[in-house]
């Protein structure tokens, strides 16, 4: 390889170069190469080549001794580069003339004949689709697996009660279980997300060639069929200039690191001691140069703070295609980083999350004091009232004197005297102290997505039976 | 109404006021106040009260006869509200309030019996998903107009012949049909989006009350059914903390946006008198103040600034949701403005839109022209040669050097004789001459998704095909 | 004024309609007109208008009859807006064009030539500069009121004990004076990035005319002078498509927004009964409709959610200008909105915040019990040690030590005995105890910066002086 | 070396781990781990170090001892940096932790006592804003440099003429020279920007330790001064959590790069074969992988795409510090990354860019052809008769129907007879025809700011004085 790529070097002109009368300055051709993040593509450019040299072989644009000569020749390129022997160049620009390049080193003039009929334009946009397939596919099964892992400690803690806020005030007892599984839902939005935008991504522009197609009598429905794209792009400029499948995925994306965010921020309250609902396993946290006694939730953070970076990258993405005219500009080549920084963030995320919820530690004791703090069954006594005929209007008015009266005195609701509680409405009777429990508030909720322990089990089963499709 | 609303004043206190010991300033008012734009979502409220309503009516919640009540002082205020007669009071904070004190006045306390067993965080997450829902449907048909607009005028320019670009740089022969078309398809994925969107849209967050569900027994299913909701929210805490549906309608907008401020871009591009190649009518246009010559492209120019507006909405969603714990929080209430600017942007502009595609008149002379300059069937060239045999980086290096010749001696391609054209390759032959026209050149992109007036056409039936489904 | 503006509409006529065939539709006018949010520039666009009348008379363009005339009928004008008895017309398109017909229906051909050597690209681009100066002005002073009511409380606070965080972790005691002090450098460097964006503000673009300046010998400097500018766009091309100052100042206030939104979330937790360091005053507080206890941080959440508009705005703005090419494009109308909404945002909310602050009560009680959580003074004893000779890093270990020793006993470091303490370090002696408990950790911190009180209280004393120049 | 790093792993144990019961896992080691990109802080780290630790020593807190054995291992360390040399590892998290692992390693106890009085919370703030501040100093170089081609070129140009767009449509005459010195006009508020920028980054949070000051009676002025900062940071807290500055040169950037890609666009329009205006050296284009005629403008397209990429780290910073609570959270390790990919990418573009101007060919012909076409000196006509007593708006409308007979006719102005255009005005001589040509209206824009020849040759005076300053 060595000799190989002095010899190279050497006669180092770049393909396009014919019409020129300067070589690109070494500034330039710094700042115009890809090759340094591109050459993750190289797996898919393989794939997309071998099924392009097929299909030509098939139609007869290129003879089936072409076709072999190709299919060896990128096969060991693929070995090289897994075996990390390959060497790129970055006058070769990017992956697709690296590969070619090296293919024609190997097999002479078949490897020169496989750019027939398409141009690195629809190459490129096939490339970043087939990467992006398989990247969706690995997130939603990483989602799938955090989302497990999410059951299986909503199944543990189904009774378990948390006081319920909005606001961050007490609002009513829930159960944690139930808290958890809004999770869930928001998880099983994201896959539902991923699979609608998949069905877009797994569209083939191969054939659209530089923008307009090729005179080639080419068979793009077989190119299709040999990469397992559900369909084909219907006009040649819309297919290379086309980047919605990177912005739509980035858009899921930046919803997905949201409901982390929102998660890692209660994380991050729960671990507070004034809260200490939970502890992380330490191998989630780590310590302070300074402070011995820390032990700081480092893995929520970070995640609630890589929001932004995803939430960048859609910008980044949505910015660069403003007002772009047809068809293919230079600027598309910016859509890569994000693309592979958002791909990357998401998976490394979600692993990590799936592991921590693993070793989440519940403290029981403490979220059931907190529920108790803050009149959390205030809204029972008022709809105790309105079952007995008061207007829930007038109903909320007098439980919001007995709070008021109860925080003076400070203690709960339920910790006045029937007397004292009368004194706000004499339709306030004994049994009003059943209702006044936690308990006796969370098992009330009881229908379709409310919080009693019935019910959260009903949805946890259907979660399970969701997941296991 | 007006002695009403006098006394309404007189007697102002807020709902939840019974413990408080100091009333809202009036900047607080004003500032926490949401009547001002959230009176938009009315409609929506009666509708999602009055399916509530029936519900508890059915389910015994509330008698028959309140339900009567109920139902007959919501119409009159649907009334009131239609015709400019509803007084709004900042003082009741948001339309939800606004609306419930006007039934208590018209019904008495049927209108205070109306909110049992929900919230308004669960009563606006209704409304909001009401409203959006309605405004999906009607940005479908606005863009499925735009489309149909898009056909007709492709339709008529399937063999006007335009230079196709890349890098703004001419690259190959197109059909100005072919060229349209492609924004058909970008439309076209818009529409599946929104469809996609709009399943996770519709439903039914009601029933969740403030975050945990209620101790009534209610029945949401059929609230869903009244309301055609595709379904309903799983998990009560999900239920009115979610805003993922108007994030992921604002991420839909952002592409449409997107879409229509490329068109825009070369709108804009092609009235330049370099260009030539359209005229807008002038009732989408302007002059100027002081330059008496002036005929601006003012509306693709504004639909080009106001991509940025609605990516400016999308940011603001997703930094709204960063990080917030569960459930519902105030922030929230920032949700609806962004959302209602976008929903409107939209639908002036694929308005406006649709209408100035019927008002382009086509220049196919300059296009023409412009076609001519630059080179445009240097690939043809250079199939050709492959076509001989020769290796397509062979061949493209030969094209190369006789275009450096032609550009040297200030001609076109097809103005060298065969015998200046056989010094670069003794291949080339006589019929090159026809190859070497714009139409051969466009002819020969034969294939599905490429640019020959017989794909185009074909583009065109299958479009009007799914357009009319 | 009815009769007027009747005759006008029969007369309508777009000012630069002389070459048009149609008129605008009834949808491009609505589009396209600004009216409906730029006549809040009106008291601006008069105060140009008067200072370029001005410099027209004087330099004899204008007759002074006419400039007398052109006076009279604005100040008129300015009355007319003030009092609510101007008319807006849509049909007139901008509040420059709605003043000039108005101004020429009052004094007649002295009103049409108002406009003489100027256009309605520079004329804008005043109007926006004068409106953001006086913006930034009152922010400013908005700013330093805030600034002043965080130091009323800071003071009050100075030795008042909280716990400080990293990571929301109790780190180490800090006084609550100390932290509000850190939201008082975070303003006082908004309040100096404003005063450097007033400068680039400050510059008049009048005189550039439409893009290329005019053949009238105007005097730009002397404008400049009548309206208090500190200099003149040097450039006329820059001067009518610079939009640079709308864009850094809502950079500037969405570092605001960012500091504000930081104290929202703190008040929001401390507000949480876990914490239960503060109470807001009532009236910056609202309840909730279902649950009758509840009195929530409305204020904070909204300031908080309120942070992603800002961020939002500043993204349209970016987004706006973005690729545009020279001179002035009609996209740059779309600079207004985000700009106004940004204003109104940041001062109702500065207004809104130095109010709250004088409501805010402190719980010292809760607070010291916070700081006794968590081992706040561990980091003391490792530099206890570090002062016996013991390298940093090893006492920082010998404290993690005894932390997890103590943490399992379940009670403080200070709580253990001197010999349990010295089977750590035999360095240990009974000063230490001194040195573990909150003040003495507090005290100790006392070097510029520091949270040692005397610190605090020469901090303060520096911030006064600041404020007070 | 080699030998030590392995005794190192085998002991390894994170500097913090003394209290926690296991390791953090290999997933969590690699998500928190910053080695990978902040090792670049790695000379400003030890330039901040080598400060703290002569303070420690003249203060007496180390001894001069210590101080010399640091410095000099500071110093090797800094040398096998240099040298690429030094082993990096991730189990040693971040840069900070490297560097003083190796110091003990070299130097022993002394080592170990530089972190005495100081946290990582306070060096890394101290490292990230040595880094920018000399990365501020490199880009305002690079600007100023840019500058200077941006000077050249268009003191070349004073007298080339070519159209001046509004809405892209020609709507005077104007000097390239003129339009050239527009971006001058950016460029150097770019470089007010930063400069005012540079004060708030140059403060020295230095001493604020972890987040409270430390006990150690260090003296942060003394640090201050030999790192040449304007100031210290007064408040441990804000100096801990601040990261106003890095989005504050985000913002900077931000704007920077919309100029480039303002003047990209233009370059892009300006090479299309339609306009013509100038062709961009070779070494700055690339060429097409199929079509063999192709030049292309790759580096103005690549800059206009890096716009989203420099847009999008706004956004990401600041969602990161969107409510976030004090004082430090690992939230803010997410903020290199975006830092330092802005600084690259603008080091990158602006240094390229100062390059491409040098090769920037002009198209004089074409330019003066095209400013030939669109009426330019409409304006001119209309100014002529308000010279002559017709106000302004009367003018406006006899030019507007002049140009519209001219358009048909198809000629310009200056081709109609004298007594065609006394058709529309009898105040018409003949003197208007030197009026009308490209020359007598340029030259008439003859005040500070306009286009003249004499103007534009004065602003470059002015421009090269403040340049040499």
């Amino acid at each position: 390889m060595d000799n190989n790529s002095t010899v190279e070097k050497e006669n180092h002109k770049n393909t396009w170069s014919g019409r020129f009368n300067e070589p690109v300055s070494a500034l330039v051709e710094r700042y115009t190469a890809s090759v340094d993040f591109d050459q993750r593509l190289a797996e898919y450019d393989i794939q997309g080549s071998l099924a392009h040299a097929q299909m030509l072989a098939e139609q007869g644009i290129i003879s089936n001794a072409d076709f072999t000569a190709i299919q060896q020749g990128l096969n060991q390129i693929y070995d090289e580069i897994r075996l990390h022997q390959f060497i790129w160049l970055k006058e070769h620009e990017d992956v697709h003339l690296n590969i070619e390049k090296r293919l024609t080193a190997l097999v002479g003039d078949a490897g020169k004949r496989l750019h027939t009929g398409r141009s690195r334009n629809d190459q490129v946009a096939t490339d970043i689709r087939l990467f992006l397939r398989a990247s969706i596919d690995e997130i939603v099964n990483l989602i799938k697996a955090m989302q497990l892992a999410l059951l299986n400690l909503a199944e543990q803690h189904i009774h378990t009660i948390m006081p319920g806020f909005t606001h961050l005030q007490v609002a009513q007892p829930v159960s944690f279980g139930h808290h958890l599984m809004a999770y869930f839902e928001m998880l099983k939005r994201d896959v539902e997300r991923l699979n609608d935008c998949r069905k877009r991504v797994n569209q083939l522009p191969l054939g659209a060639a530089a923008l307009a197609g090729t005179s080639y009598p080419i068979k793009r429905e077989r190119v299709a069929q040999l990469l397992s794209f559900d369909g084909i792009c219907l006009n040649s400029l819309d297919a290379v200039s086309d980047r919605d499948f990177a912005i739509e995925f980035c858009a899921c994306a930046a919803l997905i690191m949201t409901h982390l965010s929102r998660m890692s921020e209660e994380f991050i309250l729960w671990m507070n001691p004034a809260f200490g609902f939970i502890q992380l396993a330490d191998r989630f946290c780590t310590g302070s140069s300074i402070m011995p006694q820390k032990k700081n939730p480092d893995v929520p953070e970070l995640v609630r703070g890589k929001t932004g970076r995803v939430n960048g990258h859609l910008v980044a993405l949505l910015t660069l295609m403003k007002a772009q005219p047809l068809a293919y500009n230079k600027d598309n080549q910016e859509d890569k980083e994000p693309l592979f920084d958002t791909v990357d963030t998401l998976t490394d995320t979600l692993r990590i999350y799936a592991d921590m919820l693993t070793g989440v530690q519940v403290n029981h004791h403490r979220m059931r004091q907190s529920a108790l703090q803050g009149y959390a069954t205030a809204t029972d006594l008022a709809d105790y009232l309105t079952k007995k005929g008061i207007p829930f209007r007038d109903a909320h008015e007098i439980v919001a004197k007995s709070v008021q009266y109860a925080e003076q005195k400070g203690c709960d609701l339920s910790e006045l005297t029937l007397s004292e509680l009368q004194k706000f409405s004499a339709q306030i009777e004994s049994d009003i102290f059943a209702i006044l429990t936690l308990e006796g508030s969370m098992n009330s909720r009881n229908h379709t997505g409310g919080t009693a322990p019935d019910q959260v089990r009903s949805a946890i089963q259907k979660a399970k039976k969701w997941l296991s499709v």
